[in-house]
């Protein structure tokens, strides 16, 4: 059994770890880290797991648990692992790490966007940054995963195969990104108050939010180019579930006959299936079905659509995913399944719950 | 494996049927029933269950199905089953039914509460009346068993024990049941448009709801004599969930030390761990928790809780379930484990989905 | 010009003031009180009211405030009022205490319920209690208006009619209440994040409310006895609005033609348009009719109706409200409008909004 | 008192309109036109209404209600009114169309977008698209009003000034629109039932939407050019409520010292002023800060702001409005206000009702 320890266990993401760990075959959680909630049982805070885990809430103590566990689960603040974690600690364990604090390689971006000096940048480099479907190679020999924010697995995702294969123009990408509540996580802010969420829709964080620069990163490595997007963030009155709406210029691209036009659905949908065909958490939606992220909900799946729109030569991506699981837990777990050399998929086979 | 047959795939409680049994390690269906939708891929419906599930729906054909399936599940409506029971059927295949139609024993009573004619009332003395805790080894003998409705599961097991001991007087029971929206099921009604249910709470069918006379039929056994309660459901802006708050007046009974008074929440609590303290699927709060529905959400428990108010020498009863799951489909499942011998908790132990 | 000074003014109900007066043709408010937003323009708190109402947000100063104002209103904590209201303050001005200071005669009920010691029960016997329907022509008199919680005005009018005609027996009345998140403030805590009361209903404070004592002392003055009741609410994922569904045993009557039986559905209609008959704001529904919160949402009325249940000789009676509305702050300028001779509807001639 | 009738007015927009026509001082509705609910009290079917208006529910029979009426408002299906006007109806009464029977100019694409002829082209010519903000003069004089759509109403609104004074490139508009599910109507379908809509977030009709010719055609003019824009609507659990973020390209213009370059902040404020600065029903948002549906809600309000991205050239613009009221109903209102020559926000001076 793969001994794991939660810090910051109390927060949705560290709880929905819970969830989906206590249904492991090969894991066992032997460290529920809450500075906010220590020695409480962890089921007085988060009663659906009542009669189904047992443990006390601990207080911070990596070095001991780093002894303890061979896997912790960071889902802190930012900078709270960067200003803590050591050589020792990695020789001793495996970390995969929710916060941001290892996503971007450029020290200086990150501590841009996010207003924080990072205080263990040196092992920013070893740091692999995991997207399972795209990294999954280098997160195998990992000591540290850098576990991708909501959005940026949401958005990377449903754009990566058009970029990589140079069907857009990666300039001209736009994305309109709509989060359920819990992605703005379980601190007492009148901002996430129920009547404050509840019958509105707004966008927030125009231009600013930091999740833009880790998209920028990831899809740059796919262009081989540096680029530029416009990001957008909206909070939508539910809680659960990310929907990208992408928006790209098409690219002229030969054809197979050798002429030279915008790509075709056909064309379009094959770059999908090169890259994902395979993949167990990607559904590709028939020709002009929307992705929603109803039918995701609880699951590990990301279910990604497209349509061309040909007055305009765009192309409108879609991709839904749950937040609090591949974009966040569940993709920590297969993570974690992957740096134990076990199927990607174990603990992770859960249907989407609907309604 | 088992071979299901699920008629009424495409409702709310079918398709958790599938969601449930598409985990299920011994089950395998094998007929997805739904006659809005014949020829139709049931995942083209749900299409949370895309890339689980395949299957074309089918139309009606009991006969054909009895005869290949071992288990067959009718999530239909009312009158459906009675009237295309037949002997023959029930020699070839085991029929677990989510309608009312064998729920209650008195045939006048169902044809007076659901106005209709019941039209096999030769099979209502055969069936069980599913509720697992209850009644399990009768379940485990039966052909027919009858799956309890949602507010009845919740209204009754929350009160039996106390019922069953004494300790309340049942014929002072009022029970006001707050469900969510899929208990209303799929069907495409004004009344249950999103606008007309959002921000919104109502009673509704105030002292002539269908599911009373079942509740009182099986708390009437509990304290063996007829009962008469009254039964308040109300509709809540929310996907899933009951939560029945029920009313009593406790009896003054024999105290350990002899002399003759109410009963304490000592005595209360342990009449509940006397029926459910070996529970898997019954979790019992601490005292003074009240039960929530978002802590069952996607499970098969009943969460129940009580407080006495010694004010007014009444007990409160609180009990919460997942209408979907315990309520309907989930139970179902168990009663299926059941009937073939299975671990009752197999494919059902699923934690909680919070938030 | 009524002047109107505010304590509390970015509140949920202080705000709804705000809306309601910015309509009112006699008010004007020269004060908007916020200890958390001193300095701050009341708009950038509330958007809403951008472009409608202007001024800053001021600390308190309730002596300066009581030489300026005709009326204050006080939104404010249990025991601020109780703890600053002076003799003098009260010479100057009137007041419409929006908390439950001066809501109970008894002041021990008010210190062991409320769990704080009342620092001014010199001006309790003064107090009018502001139920407009009940006690309009007191509160035309007084100085100090106590104006009624938002479950207590819902729960005492539903009641009321028939406690007061002894058609039903009020120590068997049993208050099952639901309300809307509004409710419970805009205080920034956990128990009221979006994620933590979407896709829940709870009971909470279950026999412990401080709502009871009033509502028993209210009923028990028209019942012309001392009553107990059980009151718990619960709390619905949704904005505003309570609904009250109530139960008590009807009491046999002398019927018009002489008999003793149960009082038919015309005598308990009868009772109602007795006392409400010509009332503004109180609907009553025709028989069958439940109400429902969505009818009444944004405005003052309190929609009312009953059924009753020949099985048990019980009646269900049903009262909805908007919470911040006749709950809250429609109901204190209902008591201004009473206090300073005007229309009593001024200001407060609303149509619900829906959906 | 202007004599109007409402053929739909058991629709969610009709209905709007008996809301806001019930508080507005020179109007007086004499026909509740309904097709479903023929001779029903209006009122049973909104009961919102009851007690404030008063009327049975009539059939459709234009030339009567042309005969009695000074306005006719229509709010129902595409087609209808174009298949049943004649001269003779125009000559004797007003009509605001709130279908999109003639908004727009140019036939055929009406029919390729709506794909239904159009009986009556030869009323397009005179029909004026009524954005009072923009067409407030032609609207004064005309005979028939095509009130615009929700979707339109915010989009054009939202980008009109940038457009108008050329600050940015029209053809690279793309506008990702989120709605509340009133503006899908009230219809009896499985799509709308709540479990469907809530929690769940989803775009339709990508590439598709009617609304995308009526904001080119309305846009172009402003462009003074024909414009394709991107418009991808989406669906949001929520009653009310339309948020358009939009965005486009910025273009290099001369500044006011006479360099060429990407126009500022102040630039882009101050083409929002020149054109909306004195209007009733624009809000304009203060630097930064983001609209949100809450804060109109209710109301006839656009709230108006935006963000320019300097890293990308591009502007992100953001329109709020309250779909029912700007969006439907309120703008009809205004419409008729300006046609009857009255004060454009009679019976419009709705404070947004939050939470």
């Amino acid at each position: 059994m793969i001994k794991v320890g939660i810090i910051g266990a109390t927060g949705y993401a560290g709880a929905e770890l819970v969830r989906l760990l206590s249904g492991h075959p090969e894991a066992e959680i032997i460290w529920y880290g809450s500075r906010s909630y220590v020695d409480q049982n962890f089921t007085d805070i988060y009663r659906n797991m009542f009669a189904i885990v047992e443990g006390k809430c601990l207080d911070d103590n990596l070095p001991k648990l780093a002894r303890e566990a061979d896997v912790i689960f960071t889902a802190t603040p930012q900078g709270y692992l960067a200003s803590v974690l050591t050589e020792e600690i990695l020789s001793q364990t495996k970390i995969v790490d929710l916060s941001a604090d290892y996503r971007i390689k450029d020290v200086h971006i990150y501590e841009k966007w996010y207003g924080i000096e990072h205080k263990s940048p040196q092992f920013i480099p070893e740091a692999v940054y995991g997207l399972c479907e795209i990294n999954r190679e280098q997160v195998k020999k990992a000591r540290l995963v850098a576990n991708p924010g909501c959005y940026t697995t949401c958005s990377i995702l449903t754009a990566y195969p058009l970029v990589k294969e140079g069907l857009i123009d990666p300039q001209t990408l736009i994305i309109d990104a709509k989060s359920g509540t819990s992605g703005a996580g379980r601190g007492a802010k009148v901002a996430n108050l129920f009547c404050e969420v509840n019958e509105n829709i707004k966008a927030y964080g125009v231009a600013t939010h930091r999740h833009t620069p880790e998209i920028e990163e990831q899809l740059g490595y796919a262009a081989d180019q540096e680029i530029t997007v416009s990001f957008t963030p909206h909070l939508v009155p539910m809680n659960r579930g990310i929907l990208a709406t992408e928006y790209a210029s098409l690219k002229k691209v030969t054809l197979p006959d050798g002429s030279v036009d915008y790509p075709s659905t056909e064309m379009v949908r094959a770059a999908y299936e090169k890259y994902y065909g395979d993949e167990t958490f990607i559904r590709l939606m028939a020709p002009g079905v929307c992705p929603e992220t109803r039918w995701v909900e609880g699951s590990n799946f990301v279910d990604i659509g497209f349509v061309i729109d040909e007055r305009t030569h765009r192309v409108v991506m879609m991709g839904a995913l749950d937040n609090l699981v591949k974009g966040a837990a569940g993709q920590a777990v297969q993570n974690m399944n992957l740096l134990f050399g076990l199927d990607e998929a174990e603990g992770l086979r859960l249907a989407p719950v609907f309604p």
